[in-house]
């Protein structure tokens, strides 16, 4: 087994992670939480979200974050860009790499935007074409690509065959998700070859794993062995709350740094700058991390 | 990569799990402890230790269990021996199923047992001709097979030459041990193919391994890929505080077997029970369970 010698983690707290918090977050701990990821050597990072303040306040302050963070020609700084409302709101932002969402499970996708998978890829496709036209990156986060809360056990063909119609329409990555951290290690390998196969190579793909069950850091493993080498993480575990089942966060960053580092394979992340980025935001917190290295970092007995 | 259908988990729940606790546990509990995880379906376990009151005391009441607990004709039930002392109590009680202890590094060996590697293989080999000569099932658990906390990363050389001098001795068993949970699963599944090529068939190899920086099931699962199919596990991750780092315990019991269940492995353990066994000590700990399946099964969420 060859291992790749570099993997890219694509740092979800920000957005992924703190719009599921409970406390609101001051818009300029948002910025200085930001500003430290960036001083980490984190490259590619997800900052906000442009969808209706209605129903994620956490994500109101979209324009004011980026005002002050976005720097589109350093790495890539994604904005998650719900649907055809928030497009607008996109481009006046002047970010240039878009995140758009959709679950592979129809009844997923119509309980959380209320629209059929189908409906959403209707929805999603002039918008691809007109990002495409301003050269923008476009990345397309595939939810429940393992299980679905409502349907159960999602069939790999049906995530292909999505993945591929994403692929014919010319998105950039496809981000595949473990979104209610249910998948096993076994059934990774297997999805993620058989996506790298069906896709074209100049497709970025990354995996998306949640930790509730503890299994993300061997699904990571097994997409490496797949010859997967990006990952959505979120510094500190942000984004779920272990006592509140269902809800649990992307897999920590620094537990996947060290992991990594320990394998020979380099993220270019520095995990002491990233432990400090975690603490600009733990304060507001309503829970403990769900963190294996920061508190081994904070003790100094990693 | 073909799996097995099949694992064994060797529950260590009431030995190395509450050996690191600081509450005293009433013998009737760890009775009833016992019974439960019985009652489970597991069918290998360690019961308890013959180690020093002085040292350990929360393990001295190490005839009491055996007496109301042991059916050495059922499964395997594990009794420490650490050394020549413990002997004469060990086949006072009637167990018929033995686990002897070593570390490769031969600094933690010393700082633990107060003997190099060197000294150990020498008090122990008649220790196992005699159990032997007696017809018992010996186990050795072989500490620090990847990292000891004062040496740093162990020579895999070093972990075959000795897990080789114990396979000529005519052991039955060696559990590999990850003792401060650092290990990763590149160097796991390396470890553990040279390991099988290296020994007899016959003779068992256990993986033993510690969630302190969430990397378990990660090794678990490259354990597996090698061929591995016994693990040591502790119900509940009993064994060591998530607040107290170094003190991590092994691997929960039921994040393994949610894990294997998802590969199609069966383990012959019943979840539920495993539950209800977990709950028969929990009242009794002084720190939250390293468990990600407790909670959700608890809340009727998995």
């Amino acid at each position: 087994m060859t291992f790749p010698t570099y993997a890219t983690l694509i740092e979800v707290g920000p957005r992924d992670g703190l719009q599921n918090e409970k406390n609101e977050i001051p818009t300029n701990v948002k910025i200085a939480f930001i500003n430290a990821l960036k001083g980490t050597g984190i490259q590619e990072l997800e900052l906000t979200s442009f969808v209706s303040p209605k129903w994620v306040p956490q994500m109101s302050d979209a324009e004011a974050v980026l005002l002050a963070c976005l720097t589109p020609n350093k790495g890539r700084e994604f904005v998650l860009v719900p649907n055809s409302k928030g497009v607008e709101r996109y481009y006046a932002s002047g970010a240039k790499h878009a995140a758009l969402f959709v679950g592979v499970s129809s009844t997923f996708n119509k309980k959380n935007i209320n629209k059929t998978t189908e409906e959403s890829l209707t929805e999603l496709t002039p918008i691809i074409h007109e990002l495409k036209t301003r050269g923008h990156f476009i990345r397309v986060c595939i939810s429940t690509a393992f299980y679905c809360p409502y349907e159960g056990k999602v069939t790999p063909a049906d995530v292909i065959n999505l993945c591929q119609r994403f692929a014919e329409l010319g998105v950039h990555e496809l981000s595949v998700a473990d979104t209610i951290g249910m998948a096993n290690p076994k059934d990774v390998y297997h999805l993620f070859s058989n996506l790298r196969e069906a896709l074209p190579s100049e497709l970025l793909l990354t995996g998306h794993f949640h930790n509730t069950r503890g299994t993300a850091l061997a699904n990571i493993y097994a997409s490496l062995e797949a010859g997967i080498n990006r990952f959505d993480t979120s510094a500190g575990g942000l984004g779920g709350c272990p006592f509140a089942p269902g809800s649990s966060g992307n897999v920590a960053t620094e537990d996947v740094v060290f992991m990594l580092n320990e394998m020979g394979i380099k993220t270019g992340i520095d995990l002491e700058r990233l432990i400090e980025a975690v603490d600009v935001v733990r304060s507001f917190l309503t829970h403990p991390l769900d963190s294996k290295l920061y508190p081994l970092i904070k003790k100094g007995q990693s």
